[in-house]
């Protein structure tokens, strides 16, 4: 499982990704689940993924291919689409190419090889965008109604994140609502795991802001962890029925 | 969907369920899915219910047809069975074959029958159980390392279950631990809704001590989960990072 979280506010983006990969509970590894593209001044993308590794590193692996493609034009490379709407779709038809392909081969094991992405990014002259890919390569953008996308284990993190998150949010306050969201995953389910990636792309900064790898036994990571248990304990001690 | 709970304390039993059942997005409608078994000072048993209402009612339906059975006996009514295992296997059994026989009723539609259940109760002489009882009739007991129990959709409300409830929790705090863990559920699945039935049953008074019914509007529940937003934002803003 995988729990990673992306925001788009009005002061830029923040995203956050665990790096814990299992294939079976007797199997588990880590790898890296945030993944950049950037030539600062011009583009950023950040790409965050969920599912199957076959399937995420394939596809990441072909993306980097058609960067790297001499004949690479704004149809096929996300350095060079026109725009991140453009981004979107050349990485969601990957994924779906890559998916079916996968699929395809390990259909007489029954096994599902499925995955999905979050997609963040900015270029030059264009508006910031974040986009959640689906398996099948469609999409959907974070809009100021709802200012924050997740794949993977979304559900124990998500009652702080519709609490506390608008486009407002700093950047400060955002990048603390999304540990704390990972917080709340990693205490109920095992299969999501330290090391964590932050990331913070300020609004038209074109280039990765700040990077931060939290390992397990991180002592800021761990005091914020107990601060907020705390709170929430003695909020809890303070609310009347 | 439905969110059930069920919190077993030093100090009693403490219940809490949704009553939204809905057939599709469009099609939704209230059931209660908390009943209660109960002859004062012999034995109390409640049993909350969540999955296919055919399933649910069916199976509810025929515990009380062996109850009032004349030839009832301790192996068929959960009102003789000499334990609340054997209250538990009972309810098991009922429950897998009515689902069983659903299930291949169903067959042609593809569509699944499914449902599962937590059942809490004592009977005289014996401790206080709680007990959830998956779909095929097995089931697992909770014990103090982990005081309680949930169906339905589960995930957004346990990590304040994970964080503030332990065997020595109050029964007033308990009542609020649930609420809460509910108001975090409602906010975040449209399938889980009001009204809630919340019910008390204190240690070895082996009937229910307190049941209310909570509609949409509650001036209670509406101040309190307002409370809780306010203190948890208040909260946030105190954490560093």
């Amino acid at each position: 499982m995988t729990y990673c979280v992306g925001l788009i506010l009005d002061a830029g983006l923040v995203l956050l990704s665990d790096s814990r990969t299992n294939a079976g509970l007797d199997n588990i590894s880590t790898y890296r689940k945030m993944f950049f593209f950037e030539e600062p001044g011009e583009r950023v993308i950040a790409i965050l993924t969920a599912g199957s590794l076959s399937v995420t590193q394939t596809t990441l692996g072909r993306l980097q291919e058609a960067i790297e493609d001499p004949d690479a034009d704004e149809t096929t490379s996300i350095m060079k689409a026109a725009s991140m709407l453009q981004v979107a779709t050349i990485i969601g038809d990957t994924l779906n190419r890559t998916r079916c392909e996968i699929a395809e081969q390990t259909r007489e094991l029954s096994q599902q090889a499925s995955a999905s992405m979050i997609v963040a990014g900015q270029r030059r002259g264009g508006e910031m965008r974040l986009f959640l890919i689906y398996p099948q390569g469609n999409f959907i953008m974070a809009t100021e109604d709802t200012p924050f996308l997740q794949i993977g284990e979304h559900k124990y993190g998500k009652p702080i994140l519709d609490r506390v998150v608008t486009p407002a949010t700093s950047l400060a306050d955002a990048q603390k609502a999304v540990l704390l969201s990972m917080d709340s995953t990693l205490r109920s389910n095992l299969s999501v795991g330290m090391p964590l990636d932050l990331a913070v792309i300020e609004k038209d900064a074109l280039r990765v802001s700040h990077r931060r790898r939290i390992l397990e036994g991180d002592p800021g990571f761990m005091a914020m962890s107990a601060a907020w248990s705390a709170a929430l304990r003695e909020s809890f001690g303070k609310v009347e029925i």
